[in-house]
């Protein structure tokens, strides 16, 4: 909004063209509930149909029980990511309808009637170990409405079980690879797919992996081009950017 | 392709259902040129109507001379990047319709008339010493058929004008942002903007942001959501994966 | 004080112009209270009227308990930071007025009638992960006489939070601002107040904050001018200062 | 501003209690020129009297040339940081009334009388190679109208040097305190001076100092209190902030 | 395989020089046999008359068991590495003949009579703390059928017992030297014997040893010629490597 | 040794000018006992008086048992270093006059009358949680028969404690000087003293002290001469090298 | 040689048995020749007939001059490592057989007639920029008297070169495998050939390589079996051990 | 000084036992003389007969020999360190009686007759590449007035050389060992002979040497006792302290 709009937009309310009311929702920027504790943005899901989306870990079980509740009312979609097993047990009289992801460590609640696209994401793995960061990828993108393709454990030390999957891998509109250790599992298949990698490193490893540093460095050095990078066992950040490209 | 479908190819083959050379279409991968100092690959172009692209750092002129002249016979468009003025000295007498672009430092020819889709990327910088990064990005972006817009100096300190071209920001697909020092306005700009953001970090600064770690690791650890990262000064990098994006 | 004023002050006292005394309290410096474990410094307090202040991290409930009531009997307010609550349980009989800060982990105990100045200190944060290390900055700015007024989760993810308080925060003299992960909440308020803005990197996040180096750096390399950076976590320390600037 | 003002004041538009300019001024922010490669932001200058700052790496002797001439005809004060002596060369035509500050590698012009409070910024230096960032800080806090007194060389190798200054030291309203290696200067004189320290560390120094973060680290883990730090060498980011303290 | 012998491949099958079977041998790569939670890879073994290994951490009691009860079925010798002693007793009953290697955390199956060649390997480590990294290289190259010498506890301190048992050591086909805290073991033994040494750090020791970077740079800089390095307490990882050579 | 001192010593052998068993001294290097986990090296102590040492840390009871019960027969002063409360139960039984070093984590036997020189070592540390690597330090000089001043709590936030007790602290022959954070005493104490100094960094701190890191930084980069350090927490190895400076 | 060996060894030149020569020869260590700036080691050579090595770095031409001069004068195959082309026109005229190799930046000069095994070392590189490293490793391997085989340009993001390559790969006894950036290429092959791996990190790249750090972190945290690592950019040292390896 | 002493003191001034001048030597603190970009510290040399030292690096011409010229006046010997062939040229008119060192890069000037102690220090260096860090350190040790024995080019890659030597090493009495690349040496060294070892890590080296961090933590890490350590390359502070240590 340039000065000149902004004028424009205030004349238009002196002169009666437009109501205070009309120029607010205009003017003011997204609303939000206040909690104590938190403040609960509904704009997006609102606007867009979005989830809520509640980020669990740090949460006392009276924290996210409040935060849930409010959610649960607006009739939105609900995702809850980083909650552990204990703190689950603490919300889950909320609703019938809560979903436990385990590995995930997810808590979903449907309210809406999904509203798929044809085209699906796939979330791919270099090894077992990177299942939980693979599940809470996968959890993300079906809640926000996207069919999802699983391909596990099919890392570089065994790059045969990369190659015998790789038609239907092809077949996604955008891929998810998750790789920890060297991370080099992007790398390979930005190279072989013609479609955007959003790269995951985990911090699975010993030694000097450093808590995923090998794989961070390893994914932003890669020489694959379509090939961009989230922060460490951030299956949920992966999942939203992957969804906004899949539902564009 | 598992080892089933692979045995019913050959086996296809066999009975003569398919002619060798459409089950070498079928298996054989990617084709390439060997050129003694370097292997071209032809595939991607050939396949998608992609440029071809030549890395110029660290290339002899001859090199390069050589490379661009069979890649220029292939009729493809042609983008070389990290081309320093003396290295394009030495190879514009190829052909008259190379361009030079000095402050992204890359040659373009453009042998093929474009196919624009009707959306476009934006390219979003901080402050102007991040422009031969953005230019990079954005030189990319056009060679590969995209409508680019361009938000120079818009940066976290002076949030105001970030504001103010915040409605022309939001129409674009998708958005490459730039940014040096702390890293911040992607994440501004992230949780503004319902639309993808491929962050680059850049290394200009001095002190503590150590060659464009600073930027680099407040990218990955954006709150904001939908916002992924390629390397320090990566503007190729954005740039080709934010052409995929738009052009799905 | 350079050689010639000691002589001087030396000569005054041999020729009498000054008391042994006199030139005692000129040339001692800063007295303090051995107490074993721990040398207890009274100077401060007693010149500036500043609360005694005890970092009880790593001490025994023994410990704690000797240094509290050695300081309690000088009659100063007491603040008592880093405090578990178990340690608070093993201390809390030395005087009901003993007050326990349970977010912000901290003791204080009020014997002297605040001395507020009008202005007051903003505690500003980027989520409700950073509220312990802002209850930290808020308990110690109002135990040295400080008015405080607290912005809290007004991080840049939905930065129209931030912008619709802003009026109330640019009444401040001086701002604390706390975020983890990128840090870029200084950043957004050092370009929006012309107020000094003292910034607290938390360890909070995961994956590349690595600890908080993540928000340090970005805090670090701010582009924004106004802003100055203390060590992770250390919301007494960001107290200190900015009750210094507060009350000059 | 919150969403029940904003609705007061469009309010107020329609029933011509304000006029549409009226509130266009109170809504619009910061206004900025465009200068095509740069933003010129005239808010802060014209709102507080604040000079105008360049930052002069990496800008080309045209880029500046042009800046300074739009920022000479707004009447301010100007400074330019990090400007070689031969970027210098090639814009002092502009006005006879340029200053350069070989040390500081500043660029000033005054064009306003100063108004300087009564109290002063002290500026201490550990070492003799910490000059240049000393004199950055010292050019700036003067241009920005403060008193500025120098302590240079009095680092803690040879402690006496500054407990000879401390009373000096100590009449400063607020201090700047630089020092390379191991940064150990601003932790003697916060536990010395009741005063904000603003610590700067420098990239001065070999081995591991690795660029500055040896002082760094020491500075920001420093155990005196009020104590804060900028960036690396940021003499300028250090004085801003001493000048906003000191002009309260 | 280059295009023209694919082709000729695919026409030999048509004219039926060769079968499909034939054919589906010569292009299909790496068996694997699909297990749920994860893809094993009998490919090897079943070629080279290597073990089957399974990496033990982060594996649930009945994930393992599930393994280790296919490949016991396969025949082949087995070792499991990093397997706690609460994991070995869970899966324990799958067969008398397993054996756990506590020091080392492996659980090994014989199945196959073992195959020695005449030539050693040497496990030499620099201190007692270094035993469990050096058990499990020991007992992962017994498994490979590679007979092994141990010299433990000959470290540059004491450098003595190095020199006694030179000549022992020199006789042995490859070396493993495992080291931590400055890691310069191989280094010496590098110097003065004529034969490959595969250099594992260890991440035992504290302060500036950084979880094994210490040892792991000074491997890496070894001014000893023939030494290479392995990842930071990956025992198994040297042992897989030497028992290539030994066996070559 | 060269070739012709060497040879010269075995022709010597030959013409019986010295016996075989006077050569097999001037050649074997130092003699050590096979304990199966552990080769105990008696040639220091045999040779010098020093104490035999033990690193108590990562041994099981009966290890520590079996090393002690050999060292305690050869009759010489003992000292074992790292080890709990727990450990020391376990071994306890073996003479009553074993003597455990709460603080220090550390066992002593003496079973040598002591031969002190007349210097003394001190024991200098800049806060109270310093003490354990303190009193490490100093248990460990005592045990090798060295007079240790002890200075705690005099560190540079309230550096009038350290002024007061200078003429005390410059009696010393050679000084320890302990830091955690930013690691500043050593600096200072290494301007005010003309002795040798070793500085310890201590993993003391929070935030941005990263494990001891910046106290390490600071004292490596000191700009008092004299001063060289030990690795973090090595409290052992300052005094090690103290006392070999303070017995010469 | 442990002491009761050594006593016998000293009796038995007592006893006339063995000369004090014969003694000489099995005791005194590894002969070398004093140049005033450097010690020549010709025992390696001597005793095993490998070249004698020089690393050229750092060295004045003077003094390579020398170290060659005594160097031919053995008879022995000579390799200079790190030589710049200014250094070999002034060390040139030594001899007309010596060979300066370009890419590598090698000298050699061969005096003995190749003793070839049948076996060849594979030298496989990821891009056209790792040459220089590679061409180091082949030279040194060559003069080692070592069949070479080059794969150049087959890194991950075209990996179907690679595959195309696979069958000759496969026929190399060891490999040396280099990359920089995310270092991947060694995964990809150590997990289809059963072979050794030695890989070589590169320092080329740009952005967060950090040196050859990415490549370097890549490698040591490989999935795949078999491999193992040297220093960045390390040719010599990784063609040293394959040497060792082929030559067994 | 505590309180009461300083009492005494001051009383016993004011009664006469005391003149102002004495109290006045033993209050004030250590003189110094201003030099406008410099504070000279004469006091040092004066108590001790200390040279003094100038560091070199960063002071033009001018500054170097303005300070020379005041020190040459007060007639202790001088040492400048860190000083180009070119600065040397600058200021080599002072006296013909400057000697300059070039591989050391120090200016030495010997007014007072050396008082060398009968015992001696010996620098060990591991390499050739070393030797301009040890030669810094020998003619430091030697204008300190200490017999330096040097032994150069002794490292661990060929250890018999060190053993060589290890007779006449063991007879200094302080060791200065320095090293590059993985530090071992000061390791080897302190094991082998008991008296103090500072250890020098060096710059010198490539790839995972980090700019002298491999051999830093190897021997911060250093598993041998009696070893301290100084900055990288920091020749000059080792020999400080070995003179201090050789001239107790």
């Amino acid at each position: 909004m340039n000065k000149d709009t902004l004028l424009q937009l205030l004349d238009d309310v002196k002169k009666g063209k437009r109501s205070p009311e009309e120029a607010q929702a205009r003017l003011s920027d997204l609303p939000y509930q206040e909690l104590g504790y938190a403040k609960i943005d509904h704009h997006r899901a609102i606007r867009t149909g979005y989830p809520e989306v509640v980020f669990g870990e740090g949460k006392s079980p009276d924290q996210l029980n409040g935060i849930l509740e409010v959610l649960q009312k607006k009739g939105n979609n609900i995702l809850a990511t980083r909650v552990s097993p204990d703190l689950y047990q603490a919300v889950k009289s909320i609703s019938p309808d809560l979903q436990y992801h385990e590995l995930a460590r997810c808590i979903t609640l449907r309210q809406k009637n999904p509203a798929m696209p044809e085209t699906s994401i796939a979330v791919v793995t270099a090894g077992t170990s990177d299942l939980p960061v693979a599940e809470e990828a996968a959890v993300t993108a079906e809640i926000f409405d996207n069919k999802v393709e699983r391909f596990f454990d099919v890392g570089v030390a065994g790059i045969h079980r990369l190659f015998d999957q790789l038609d239907r891998i092809r077949e996604a509109r955008v891929l998810i690879v998750i790789a920890g250790m060297e991370g080099a599992l992007p790398s390979i298949v930005g190279g072989l797919v013609d479609k955007p990698v959003i790269a995951v490193p985990t911090s699975i490893g010993y030694g000097a992996n450093f808590g995923g540093l090998s794989a961070l460095l390893g994914m932003l050095t890669s020489c694959a081009s379509g090939v961009s990078v989230v922060n460490i066992d951030n299956g949920f950040g992966a999942a939203y950017q992957a969804s906004m490209i899949n539902r564009l």
